[in-house]
């Protein structure tokens, strides 16, 4: 449906461009662009040679190293709010801020899975977010092993009392994210008292992926977790030999009200249009796993940064460039909803919305939704970032946090890299400092923080649709 | 000293080459190697796009999905020794037999590693081969990093009544595992009650790998165990930023007496020079964790396939061909070393030792140690794999299993491939059928087939120095 819908906002600019053009011509604003080459030469050389190299990975390793994961809802997440509010404010930033929102509290407890046919084997889980957990003595039941929904349907009346096995292949994210969210509820429908689902990851060493499971409205809640690819693939070798498959799987997760927590808020107020706004974000809530230090701390902390370069270099841009540091994003933007909700009103002032939350290795480039104006200005300001080398401006800016709003009609930019290094780690006990490089990130943050100045900075805001 | 010794051999065979050589001229010997074209192509053939193809994968992942993974003095190995017997009778091979030996029988027990400061983490680890385990109440002591085996030495003072952590670089697997292999020791040497070391891996998400540790004489046992590349990374920076690291260590691992175990043995006894052999081999034993498909699941099952593919094609060789599947390798070679003990007064009847130990992926091709006239040989029976272009014959054939006949003057060849991909999942969880393709075994299979074939079926031996 987002592609869709920006599929027909892209046509409808196509054909309103030469009436959707302001006052200036484009060659002006590519004069107004190619004036701030010397800023963006400051930022890249500041971020990337010079005294601000590899800060936001320095930054980013004492906090997740402190901390450790930061679930919602957990202790550890309000800890790292409560740092980063005290940061932020030491860094010197304006308008430093806390602002609450209610998100959701879910705890994995204990978990196992054994296999106990055709033979004892300690399975790998992580049961997913949201999921109930089982009775006490746990769940034993045989295995219905399925590839895809359509196997399971057409074998729906094997499935009652099973534990069902996804072993759905890896095509991308987008796609095989599906089995995760909606496979507990599918089973369920048919009969299945539990399901296991292959992790959804470019590779795998033996690691198990969590993430959030929704479900359905009118089914039978049943416990549900993610399995390794490896036990997926062999449990789909064993069913394929007629072998018969029992799981004992236990699971303590349990669901507790909201809990209180703070998306963390702070700008460099705008010189000319301060009520106007550039903003640029990451989520700091994370997964109970790993150290939550690509996902979504490199986002975070670029964003961060960005704020901290335009500081240090004594710029101030026309417009207000707002950090905010989402919490709860892993539980399906919750902290980012209430946000939009609570400044919507102000919508028409927000000129782009960025997050990262796609890696912060080396950028292939900006991930950009945005009338077609907006984007051919947008390609002007990526040729800023000549010096480095990333100057792609693609298709579709992402970023559930930011999605609100860009469905909304605001641009929004996300940064895309290497989505094979991130999805082999991706909610996993692999997500730590060891995947973060401290040059890359540094070549995202000078990305991020020219991107946003410039657009800040801008006489005009972005053009919408 | 392994090298050196090499190096030295080479010079000498250099120096003597013409003398060394047999009646024959070389271009005889060459003509009678390209005379063995078309079998070379049928080998191929059979293996690679014929009725074969897959055999070896399809049969490895039967026995480790059967079985599981196969640690020395466990029933599994046991088992999968029996199961493995019966295959290579019910495929029509001769002579097959078991060797009886001892080998060594260690068991992990329960084991947990807990951070307590400078914040609460529960570690992955792995206990390392051999290690004796903790009091029941575990060991908690404060960690002392260090990178190398130098830094301990500088710093020995502060080790006294700490956990040694090891976070050193991984280089490669031979100098890396030094620290594996040698870590307790040394750390016991000055005082320290407990090792923890970085696993020794290309890659890891979150992986700790395992392995044999040896202590040495006359200095005091203490428990060791491998962890993940990321908390020695993470225990590296919290150090070097002065937090005081605290760990509770609790290792279950025992040491039992020798077990009994066996080589197994199958052959395609040789038409003309039946008492001459040409061994292919791989070992059937592995860690104790994932299922051991990988190390050394596939080299023991090429091999098999090996003597599979030559009776399938109606081929009889004229010396031996012996198929041996190695036990306790993991263990250092045990298996291995009883059988050289036992069959070594036969040494002079040995053409070619070779073994598959470094996977079975795409091959680079043919590592092999031998005289010069020996290798000019081996790089004319490698020219019969172009059809599958895996021609390169390179320096040093390596097997743990095949180095005391090399040792000894024997011919020695091995298979090269991806060892980044290899030591990614080397002793960790990840050794799974997942890793395993079986387009990639059968390629190797024709190499590993085609090789013995015609170096088991030549008029001549290979020489010697």
């Amino acid at each position: 449906m987002k592609y869709l819908l920006f599929t027909i906002v892209s046509i409808v600019d196509l054909i309103s461009l030469g009436s959707a053009i302001s006052q200036r011509t484009f060659q002006e604003i590519q004069e107004e662009i190619a004036s701030y080459g010397d800023i963006a030469k400051a930022i890249i050389n500041l971020a990337v040679y010079g005294k601000a190299q590899n800060r936001s990975y320095e930054r980013l390793a004492l906090l997740v190293d402190t901390i450790g994961p930061r679930l919602s809802g957990s202790k550890n997440l309000e800890k790292a709010i409560q740092i980063m509010y005290q940061n932020l404010q030491e860094d010197g930033l304006e308008n430093v801020h806390l602002e609450p929102v209610k998100i959701p509290h879910w705890e994995r407890g204990e978990e196992s899975a054994v296999m106990l046919e055709p033979r004892t084997h300690k399975m790998a889980i992580l049961g997913l977010g949201s999921s109930i957990g089982t009775p006490p003595e746990g769940i034993t039941a045989e295995v219905l092993v399925v590839t895809s929904f359509d196997e399971l349907h057409r074998r729906a009346p094997q499935a009652r009392g099973k534990i069902v096995v996804y072993n759905q292949p890896y095509v991308n994210y987008s796609s095989t994210v599906l089995y995760r969210v909606q496979g507990a509820s599918e089973a369920a429908r048919v009969g299945a008292v539990a399901s296991l689902i292959r992790s959804v990851a470019s590779s795998s060493i033996y690691s198990p992926h969590t993430g959030l499971q929704e479900y359905q409205d009118g089914v039978p809640k049943i416990p549900t977790a993610c399995i390794t690819v490896e036990d997926a693939e062999m449990m789909s070798r064993m069913a394929s030999r007629g072998s018969r498959i029992v799981i004992q799987l236990k699971m303590g997760a349990k669901n507790y009200p909201d809990a209180d927590s703070f998306n963390t808020v702070a700008e460099l107020v705008g010189s000319k249009y301060p009520e106007q706004v550039v903003l640029v974000s990451g989520h700091l809530d994370s997964w109970d796993v790993g150290q939550g230090a690509m996902d979504d701390g490199g986002g975070a902390f670029i964003s961060w940064e960005t704020l901290s370069l335009i500081k240090d270099l004594g710029l101030r841009p026309k417009r207000t460039l707002r950090l905010v540091l989402w919490t709860a994003e892993e539980q399906g933007g919750v902290g980012a909803f209430q946000y939009y909700q609570l400044h919507k009103a102000n919508i028409s002032n927000y000129s782009l919305v960025m997050e990262s939350d796609l890696g912060t290795f080396f950028p292939y480039g900006l991930q950009f939704t945005g009338s077609d104006k907006a984007r051919a200005i947008m390609k002007e300001v990526m040729c800023l970032l000549q010096p480095i080398n990333v100057t792609q401006v693609l298709q579709y800016g992402e970023g559930t946090d930011i999605s609100y709003w860009i469905q909304a009609g605001v641009p929004g930019a996300s940064l895309l890299d290497d989505l094979y290094k991130y999805f082999s780690f991706h909610h996993s006990h692999g997500d730590t400092m060891t995947v973060m490089d401290p040059k890359q990130m540094n070549v995202a943050a000078a990305v991020w923080a020219v991107v946003s100045f410039v657009v800040a900075d801008m006489e005009e805001m972005l053009p919408r649709s």
